[in-house]
């Protein structure tokens, strides 16, 4: 029996070539009856794709992968938003993936867009140093990163003032009195971790304190580590007059410590946050947050990198929004 | 020339074909110097791998497709990291899309996943009689309701007895004196707002209470629309004496407008949430919280779901785990 061709699905289901290709494409949307007739037809015949149509099918894919570092934190989940609502509009699909800021499985995602032949790729890195995206530059899959830096290879990024965001912070406690200011860091091996504490560090200096190390202690910008962290700064002797709380969950693990401790905010200690948890807290006005553009960052994440998915060149670009205190 | 093959690639990276499969189908994690290897020798002989190769791996590929409708709502993102677990000890990744309600980009990602042929797919359907499975059943691929149940399809599901929790936790504001009852629906499509709003009803029932329409107001399952719930709900004359409010999500905006109201709770209305919400409302003492067992419905749902993925054949399995006062 000779080759079953697009033509003879065609035919059979009394269609247009074209509309077998949208049905087995996963093309624009066909109305329901024509697909049913196409995958009647295609079942009778037994018909199945060429290599040549396969490799088409999976170079034309429209999936965007979004490798994120945490997705139980609503500073992802917003920017995913952002993300998915710039997608859609040019016709798009985004795919999360979730690496628990783990490398190992983050590679394995890296793997799955490569072998799927993604068209791109945005990515907050799990390490500034050891993530690795060769596997994706290999099949010239573009990427972009989002939040974090990649110092392992040259690529478009999205992110935030931290530094000088972090700075301000300090700056306002300072300007409401405190003087011993606590500070919960973040992972060493995350960019906006390192640029916090440094904003932290540079915040100190323009306001003539010194930076005591005894007042900064590391957590995971998770839940748990922050409460931890918080209850080592509080254990201090004497105590911080405030805490500057680096991401938005560990304030949520900080305002348990601080209940814990008895200890109410703004009474009996001032607080910052960085990210904007006003949704959670209830509390805006009892505290410092500094809001970060969460959809804006996905949503021109995606942008710059549709740019690159047709094809544009230009030298690896840095968007920098401004992170703002409410 | 001869057409390339794999032992022709394994040759000249000096590695067994197997190898070569491993690094070119993502399979388990090769060296990166004998991966490069590899790849140098695909890129130097111009490899294409066959047809029949390609579709190979298109039927092995360990990607499991996770569809939900809301990634900004702490309930499915714990369920997630259950899901991925489970997934990840078996050897399977898993890609999450987020629906947003909106059953075209529901319809879309379902495509998606049977255009990349995923092992199967877990699915919280946007509407339990107008979501369409049809494309994924059509390719054999298996799919598993969690949450929510779909009723244009005879599939396996996991959820929680939905209508019992939300009976118990009426009963338990009319043990408190609470004697009228404001409810915070959820959206008419989604079988889990159907079901608590007859939990809702049957908990008043056995109480001897009347069902008031009036007491009664529907929200989307998000912030906003419980804000706007609770509104409505607080300007009743007389006002009701508590809010049963039917997500989490919603019980953020309810607070709101409690506290726009100048109403504190338990001082001035009585409140009760279906979900655990201490994270976030820090006053798990002054409320009636429903927690549902999120992590452990991911983790049951791959492992219902691989069992279909390996090929094993039994009736449509329905788990329904408990939710619980806490």
């Amino acid at each position: 029996m000779a080759q079953i061709t697009i033509k003879d699905v065609a035919g059979r289901a009394g269609v247009s070539p074209a509309t077998v290709s949208r049905v087995l494409n996963h093309g624009p949307t066909v109305a329901e009856e024509l697909r049913e007739r196409v995958l009647a037809a295609v079942r009778e015949l037994g018909y199945r794709p060429s290599s040549q149509a396969r490799f088409l099918r999976t170079r034309a894919t429209t999936l965007l992968g979004l490798i994120i570092s945490d997705i139980t934190n609503p500073f992802f989940t917003s920017m995913v938003r952002g993300a998915e609502d710039a997608a859609s509009k040019a016709g798009y699909s985004v795919m999360l993936a979730n690496t628990d800021e783990d490398l190992e499985k983050e590679q394995r995602y890296i793997e799955v867009a490569a072998a799927e032949n993604m068209a791109g790729v945005i990515l907050s890195p799990a390490s500034a140093t050891r993530t690795s995206i060769s596997l994706l530059a290999e099949r010239g899959i573009p990427v972009v990163t989002v939040d974090r830096r990649l110092q392992t290879a040259k690529v478009d990024r999205v992110g935030v003032n931290n530094v000088k965001a972090a700075q301000d912070a300090v700056l306002r406690l300072v300007d409401q009195g405190c003087r011993r200011i606590g500070f919960i860091a973040g992972p060493t091996e995350v960019t906006t971790a390192v640029d916090r504490l440094a904003g932290y560090r540079h915040g100190l200096r323009a306001a003539g304190l010194a930076y005591r190390r005894e007042l900064v202690v590391r957590g995971d910008y998770r839940i748990e580590g922050g409460r931890a962290a918080a209850a080592d700064l509080l254990r201090l002797k004497p105590r911080p007059d405030a805490l500057f709380v680096s991401n938005n969950l560990m304030a949520l693990g900080a305002a348990t410590a601080l209940r814990e401790y008895g200890l109410r905010y703004p009474e009996d200690i001032t607080l910052a946050v960085f990210d904007d948890m006003r949704w959670a807290l209830g509390l805006s006005d009892a505290m410092t947050l500094i809001s970060q553009p969460t959809y804006e960052m996905g949503r021109l994440a995606v942008e710059l990198l549709l740019r690159r998915v047709s094809g544009e060149g230009f030298p690896p670009r840095h968007v920098v929004l401004s992170a703002v205190l409410v």
